[in-house]
């Protein structure tokens, strides 16, 4: 279990979960979590998941993601929890769902599902490892 | 021609261009935008497209969405582009491309293109319109 | 259970698992199913899910699917199984998974994950029921 | 222009175009094309594109798509149109529109847009070049 950047990352190979600090700025207007909070908080288990399967010195690259939203992700807290479908030497197909719990404290509920591609990169000067 | 929150937001039937204000958090630590952020804007471009062809009192979820990481998003701005591919009473087709602005000043490239689904709402008291 | 056009369906509520008879034409040339032939199998599912929760008279339309291909689809058979993430009046997101058993008879791999939204359709003439 | 197995194919620098000769079974059976034919068309073409910009002895391999389906695929004959957004040494972005020509004679309507990623692939003796 990390602590980065207030956040707690639970890391096991192939799998990542990440639960970042309440921040005003996830949440809509109304209460709801954004689309792209969503994303970007599955986005960046999913870049956890498969970094914990790559050797060192190698990067990792967003090279496409697809989100689907199933619920208006209410509440006080978002959770995602990301897991390699299939590591690869330059691809890992990654799956990532975000979780929202209500202000209520109970259970929390499915709101999106990702399915990510994530390329392994090395000596790219440009993109540093990790 | 509209300003919201900073933004700049040019508007013609199911077509909106989206220009933010350079704001520090979009960018990562190594002055690349991140895939999140270059997401969160397009899919709010892709909002604003639709919104243009709804009729008074309907509003827009995003019901999905994906995005291809072209290149890493550097510079010091951001652009994106929607454009309705097509619409519908219940969804909306719609593209959305990032564009990035090198610090130069030279022209800004392709850095990110989405493909989304939106879903057009009425009658929920939970979804404001708009 | 079912037996249609040659293939075996299980159907229970919100899921689906799809069985089709071996056919050439959906082998490559050298012993790999396509992506396109996988892609119609976990379609095909996809829909099959989604109609178990469908109300009587509405009819189901494939909104929009992204397959990700893990694995070269090699083998004698291939499966497809689908599960309703999300239900809704007007729109369902299902996660579809193409299996691949190999020659010599061993357990089938995951050879491609879909990510799908169908539209539930109604009193469209153009679309018949089912 | 070649003819592959019935099909006009048109090749151009990372882009494709490619029609395939009327074939009954592309066709569902009320005179749409099938979401999963029209796939397999696309993600054809989308190959065909990327191959145009691969060094010899390179293979080609879906490694993700995404298809968005716009309107009902009807009419008497279909043809896909390819483009490389970013052509990359290990990953190439491609799009892929799908056109339906109706049986009027009219001109053809944009049916289906693919969204792909096609991975490059060398010195894998089981996936053969081109």
């Amino acid at each position: 279990v990390l602590h980065l950047g207030g956040s707690v990352v639970e890391l096991a190979p192939g799998r990542a979960v990440l639960r970042p600090p309440f921040r005003a700025e996830l949440a809509q207007q109304h209460g709801f979590f954004h689309a792209g909070a969503l994303t970007t908080l599955a986005d960046t288990a999913a870049g956890y998941a498969a970094f914990t399967l790559m050797l060192e010195g190698a990067a990792v690259l967003t090279a496409e993601f697809k989100t689907n939203f199933l619920r208006p992700g209410r509440g006080a807290a978002a959770v995602a929890r990301a897991e390699v479908l299939k590591p690869g030497r330059t691809l890992m197909t990654v799956r990532a769902d975000g979780f929202c719990a209500p202000e209520d404290g109970g259970a929390g509920e499915l709101a999106a599902t990702m399915l990510a591609t994530m390329a392994v990169v090395r000596d790219r000067p440009d993109v540093p490892p990790g």
